[in-house]
């Protein structure tokens, strides 16, 4: 076994998920993940953790849903008990193919998601971390060889994460003192506002309401939202390639949207649920350690130089205890380039500028 | 897909497990038994039943077990509860190395399983059934062809079980009225007391109490065992050969065992729990579709011209409602050919002599 799994799987059970002995975690495994699995089974040995691995896959996922005549049981009763009883989830991406779902549609996804409610949101109550075994199939979809892409993925999992905290706790600090946010680039110019919410550093840690591995962007939730955004940066939505989407906000809701390619999908999830029209999550990429695309969001919306937007469900830790923020049945990251023509205000000072940001060097106020 | 993998999932869903809308459904996936999942998953979709997928890896389990301390939590609370929510429990088999968990001690095996026996028990609760997927590695441990081994089991497995189930019944009614099995072959002469036990006409589906598939045996729960037995038929336990063990009765427990090989395993079994040392099971097998020895206690205890006894736990449907029966955290199978010198009586009458039974041509009382 490559050395980086063993590394990989420590850091998510020590620094990610804070296993201790006794805790109930719920492994889920994907097809091309195995290696991962038996290297996270050994650290929960280890801390006598106990464990109990489940199967994703979007194989059979798409057979069940083909074959489902679509009027979906509400939270089956065995799923949602598992959850309730669950300390930690770890998710262990990692399929074969990542368009195995392209021929389920949005209307079947749509009322499966939406008869899960309960089942998502116990998922959401546990210590829950989503991380990714390089798998041959991510390499093709990031246009990579296999071995460069595990390379390209260990740097950007193992690294030194209590010092990237250390530097996204300034942009948490700006983010959490101001109350609107602008973005302005090529076909951007829009406003959100970020009264009494709270940003999270996230740090690749459920210590820091972080959720991810890897991470190294710094979120919080949005409302209000007013104007137009155009993402810019080309990824594959359920199957199928989205370019170029614009979405034009009125009241904090998508009163228009385009795209270049993909609308359809864009189409589908807006017409999820009444949530799936707002922003879920504003988010600032700061893991300078993902040096380029590679159609995957979890690395993507992480990378240094973007900016993303979430439709859909809202974040708790962002809100205030006595709000519950946007709520919806999916949340979809959706991606923008802010490394030229670009700048981010918070109440009209700019906090950054073409990717650089106002506590770095060469920041061009 | 080879139509008999959708084959095996139809008669899984529909012969064996019974599934209807809304029940809720755990199907265990070995790592290679994907292929039988995806069917499964249609065919669960198709019906309107809850799919939960678990993995279920010898090496994530080895893993697991290495680096445990041994002292393992007790029923874990969320995997109880999902079982404790569970109609229905498939198990795909299927993994890439039959002695995948062969370094693992027996000590740490049976601390984790008996520290697991209300998951077991919620598990057996359920109706469950187990089967496996055809795969490279079991075509190896039967030493044959991969494509070979395929034909093999499918043979085993798409049968006309109800024409099977009618004659089985004839074996079950002479257990049934009978109060004591005597068992005659080379090195073996073994008396059991069956009085007041049920036997299961095993024919592959959870209505006939039979929870394998392929089944085809007849088997009850034996008491006050006296004798001895030598199992001759060779099979890997716990990632060992064993072969030709020879155990000795008193009053229904093991005091005396040996072999020609892997005695230790016999003993870490046979030092698992009380309940370990005194047989669970006789079954008879009467499945003519299993024409040769795959060192696979799933198809060989079928066979016809086989014996077996389980070491261990005894299933509740063979007992009065009044009694609990033999309890243990293993149940443990081994195998005696019949075919020559051998009979079987039942209160003094042969009923099976040289593999024929009574009720069949050729029957030489």
């Amino acid at each position: 076994m490559d050395e980086r799994v063993r590394e990989h799987a420590a850091v998510l059970v020590d620094w990610s998920a804070r296993i201790e002995a006794g805790d109930n975690v719920v492994c889920s495994v994907g097809p091309d993940a195995h290696e991962l699995a038996v290297a996270v089974a050994e650290e929960l040995g280890n801390r006598g953790a106990n464990l109990l691995a489940t199967y994703s896959s979007d194989e059979i996922t798409r057979a069940y849903l083909q074959a489902h005549d679509g009027d979906f049981e509400t939270d089956p009763a065995h799923e949602l008990a598992l959850l309730e009883n669950t300390d930690v989830y770890l998710s262990l991406g990692g399929g074969r193919n990542t368009s195995a779902t392209a021929d389920v549609s949005g209307e079947q996804r749509r009322s499966y998601n939406t008869a899960r409610r309960e089942i998502r949101e116990a998922r959401l109550d546990t210590r829950w971390v989503s991380t990714v075994h390089p798998t041959r199939s991510l390499a093709q979809q990031a246009n990579m060889a296999y071995e460069e892409y595990r390379d390209f993925a260990y740097d950007a999992i193992l690294r030194d994460w209590e010092s990237l905290a250390e530097e996204m706790a300034q942009l948490k600090a700006l983010l959490d003192n101001g109350d609107e946010v602008r973005l302005v680039s090529e076909g951007t110019d829009l406003t959100m506002r970020i009264d009494d919410r709270t940003a999270v550093n996230s740090a690749a840690s459920v210590a820091y309401d972080s959720h991810n591995l890897p991470s190294g962007e710094v979120f919080t939730a949005p409302a209000a939202t007013e104007g137009a955004v155009t993402f810019d940066v080309p990824m594959t939505l359920r199957g199928e390639t989205v370019r170029n989407v614009c979405l034009e906000f009125e009241a904090g809701e998508v009163v228009d949207y385009d795209a270049d390619q993909g609308a359809a999908v864009i189409g589908d999830i807006l017409e999820t649920d009444e949530g799936a029209r707002r922003l879920g999550e504003l988010g600032i990429g700061m893991n300078r350690g993902i040096d380029r695309y590679t159609d995957n969001i979890l690395f993507d919306e992480k990378m240094g130089d973007t900016v993303h937007l979430a439709l859909g469900r809202a974040y708790d830790s962002c809100l205030p205890d006595d709000e519950s923020g946007n709520d919806s049945a999916v949340h979809v990251d959706l991606l923008t380039d802010v490394s030229e023509d670009s700048r981010l205000e918070i109440d009209g000072t700019v906090i950054q500028r073409n990717g650089t940001f106002r506590f770095e060097p060469g920041f061009d106020g």
